[in-house]
């Protein structure tokens, strides 16, 4: 099984904005130089989730986990996102796609911001 | 010195779309029950960032710590919010606001992301 994780985030007009998930990519490739990432994006910004799961799968890839990297978890997420992957799915039916529950829906994400927003600079 | 933390967030039309905010806030209440915490919106969610502040100075306030919950950083970063960063900061001119780096510019975060972009459930 060659697996490969896709971030999937907002995407933006502006070219910085994406430069925290290219570090959480470039982290994820520092700790498993094995494991294929890329990231996709809802808008905006290249390339979109289907195009970026079926370059994967041309690829070789076989498994696919999907981290929606959104803190809220509204339309984008619990709408638009199943709707992508239904698409990407259908053009590669036999890849495995599994989808992670959104950032700001993780436990340990929540309890870290807490923890950060709490901080005292001075 | 009276502190508290506003959570400053995007903002959606859908209403479930802030609960991992108002989790984060709940987790700051939770370590921290003398700190008042608010969230506060750009867009779409009541309340807006200076109403959000300028209620936290009337109710004797004296520092504010802000701390964006923007995964992406980009035009609502860095250039929106120093805006009403500055609004606000005209209508107390004497309260003490602190703007942490925006939540995906941590790198603790971008390493917890890694960490969780890299599980697996099967």
């Amino acid at each position: 099984m060659k697996r490969a994780i896709v971030l999937f985030g907002h995407g933006s007009r502006d070219p910085a904005w994406r430069r925290p998930m290219d570090a959480v990519a470039a982290a994820i490739r520092s700790r498993d130089p094995d494991t294929a990432v890329v990231c996709a994006f809802l808008e905006f910004t290249d390339p979109d989730l289907p195009s970026a799961i079926a370059e994967l799968a041309r690829s070789g890839v076989t498994a696919i986990r999907v981290l929606p990297m959104f803190l809220g978890v509204g339309t984008h997420a619990r709408a638009d996102l199943p709707k992508l992957i239904a698409i990407a799915q259908e053009r590669a039916p036999d890849l495995l796609i599994e989808v992670a529950p959104a950032v700001g829906e993780h436990e340990e994400v929540v309890q870290l911001l807490a923890e950060i927003a709490l901080r005292r600079t001075a």
